[in-house]
């Protein structure tokens, strides 16, 4: 087990390539595994594990980026899901989650991880969720067997971190009653938890059972991602007395992973006004001593749609000059639609620029040396670079001639009036005249 | 004159129609236009001015958002820039700005401004200087007055703000040689007078001339706004000695606009990394005693082409939250090409989702009351009501049915597992088995 190797001062391998990735020196990252301020999401059953890439998560690491994916109930289409998955690689995403609760999830699950070259995540409550309803009417009637058995299953398949909402309690559902929520409970995992807890007047199963859970994880070296059942599901409902108060639990549970030698991060919202991210993230880092904090968005207005992409790189931006270690992405399709495979597209790279801007400020020179190359590629025209550069080259190239092929230096935006161009030849006339 | 009858306590008609459309008191928008925190853009030789858009911009009022069109040397299509003015005005602007450097300049402004029925700015010296390399061969050669009579020009034809690059001076353009910067002068303004002290080691006209140029705006009561012509065109230049030089100089013009009763604003960058936005902002609000802010992004990496919109939202939003008070959009093009009529649209939406990102912080319940609506719409399911709450209520509503018409309920993402579907069903279940 990396965290257990890390506290006992062994060097693996897996450290001394990430510290080379990462550009850091290797007692830094064996220090913070140990600590668990740095999750390496890499089950030991994975198969080709020389194959996949290498992703540590945490303090002093580059802000990684994951990708969602996965069939619906109503859109079942494995071939989509395949290259939705091929298109998020492509455009450079960290990991993948497959969330898929349409078709034959076990086969769409082992297909999709096979063609996975990157960290692979599920969220193990929506198949049993799906299996409850279809073998015993309802998911009430969901045993904790079942879930424990979908979460081994999922392991033994070779997934690197599983999404496990044990952070929402029977006592806060039942405070739900007489604590105003606009948007009640958005997380689908904390939906079905909160009405099997109401129904079966009992603990959530996951957090009951959570010593268990840690000797799962513990034998094949997967993260488990602290799910935020109750994140809140629209701006006003922000840092509410239900998103705090499972946020305490969450931070009890990691103490208790570190113990147990089993590395875990912490999700997080969801919706959050812009002056209200910093905080959210500072308050995950003191709660949890440095936990990797993996949020969604957040997303800073409801309004967005169909452009959730933008309002969540603007909170994602900010969460991760402030400390949080990885973004989800949101698509365009986000509040409407599963998404499609061009929307996949603009949901990692709207996330990616965030996960930059953010590591311009915490991640210093490491970061901001392709701006620079950018900066100097721009100041001598240097269009081939500057397309190469581009986050997109192939779209940035499109736009660059969309009104017909251009001159080696400029655009059509300013022509010979290009502060590069103008500046140049004003002064070589200023010269001649001298 | 607007800032002298609010000196005088005179309660024109202009300012009880914005305390009513900004939901605030008259007597704050006047004491603040006479402190010169807000600034009204209207032109009084303006045609129709009772059909055209009042818009305030300021302390305490709603974030605007400006789009640039126009023509440019390479790109002269005067049919297209129509249409990019109508995309702007449909999706909401503020204000738009023509920007025009190519064919008839004159017939393309009056075109425009005659079809704009929002607050219009131009920025002169393009046209000066089209002219002066037109006429005189070089730009080298444009008189003091050449520049002078281009400002009176749209003064007359009723331009309601104007860039003017009064704050770069002879001073800072000899110190280019020995305080280094990567991206050098990345205003067009700014690269015109730059070579023209240069070549005419003289001061800059528009410095020199600036008591003149405030009795122009005094006739007209237009509004100045103070380009930033030395602003960083890279983020390793944020915040360097010529961008702050140049505000201080800034700072000092618009002391001298107040004493002049010229309504007058600031522009700021430009290229900034996210833990330089707020000071940015705060720093220009102290030193101009709360002049309006008018920033363009900025964006916060140089790397996002062809998605620079997304990087500027980031910044933007930041900013807003901050005290910025006007966003000048980026599109998809920015630093690639001319924009088309669909980059127009995502340019003034980004903007727009940055507005009200930072709206939400300042501007309180008055902006988070339309997010309350969604989340609201949201919780009932009520799609007919999401749809037309959405920032883009066509292209929503594409999405939404991009996999085939859609049932009253829910949505292709999560089929029957919706949160608000799923709880209560589970929940009523539960109640029939007690």
């Amino acid at each position: 087990m990396i965290m257990k190797y890390a506290k006992d001062g062994l060097v693996v391998d897996e450290v001394k390539e990430l510290a080379k990735i990462e550009e850091t020196s290797y007692k830094k990252i064996l220090r913070r595994i140990a600590d668990g301020r740095i999750v390496v999401a890499r089950n030991v059953a994975r198969k080709d594990l020389s194959k996949i890439k290498l992703v540590g998560i945490g303090y002093g690491l580059r802000t990684k980026v994951n990708a969602n994916i996965g069939t619906s109930m109503l859109v079942n289409d494995l071939d989509m899901e395949k290259r939705k998955l091929e298109v998020a690689i492509q455009n450079e995403t960290d990991t993948v989650m497959d969330l898929s609760t349409g078709g034959d999830i076990d086969a769409i699950r082992r297909e999709l991880i096979s063609l996975s070259t990157v960290p692979f995540g599920t969220v193990p409550i929506y198949q049993a969720y799906i299996e409850a309803a279809e073998k015993k009417k309802s998911p009430i009637f969901m045993t904790e067997d079942d879930i424990l058995s979908v979460i081994e299953k999922h392991l033994k398949d070779g997934v690197d971190f599983m999404t496990i909402h044990a952070g929402i309690r029977y006592e806060h559902i039942m405070k739900l009653k007489y604590i105003q929520r606009i948007a009640g409970i958005v997380s689908r995992g904390g939906a079905i938890l909160a009405a099997w807890m109401y129904y079966n007047k009992a603990e959530n199963p996951l957090y009951k059972n959570y010593d268990y859970i840690l000797e799962m994880f513990q034998e094949y070296d997967a993260v488990i991602s602290l799910g935020d059942a109750l994140r809140p599901g629209a701006i006003v409902d922000a840092h509410d007395y239900f998103q705090v108060a499972e946020l305490v639990t969450i931070a009890e549970l990691v103490h208790r992973s570190r113990k147990a030698n089993v590395q875990t991060m912490v999700e997080g919202p969801g919706h959050v006004p812009l002056n209200e991210v910093i905080m959210d993230i500072k308050l995950q880092k003191r709660i949890t001593k440095g936990a990797p904090y993996y949020v969604l968005g957040p997303i800073v207005t409801d309004i967005s749609t169909p452009y959730d992409h933008i309002s969540a790189a603007i909170g994602a931006a900010l969460a991760a000059a402030a400390g949080a270690d990885f973004l989800c992405y949101l698509t365009p399709s986000e509040h409407l639609s599963l998404p499609n495979e061009e929307q996949v597209k603009l949901g990692v790279i709207a996330t990616r620029i965030a996960a930059h801007a953010g590591d311009i400020v915490k991640y210093g020179w490491k970061a901001k040396k392709n701006d620079l190359e950018v900066a100097i590629a721009r100041a001598r025209q240097d269009w081939n670079k500057i397309i190469e550069l581009a986050i997109e080259p192939k779209l940035a190239k499109a736009i660059h001639e969309q009104f017909g092929p251009q001159p080696d230096k400029g655009c059509t935006m300013c022509g010979p009036l290009c502060v590069y161009i103008l500046l140049e030849e004003l002064l070589k006339e200023s010269k001649g005249s001298e």
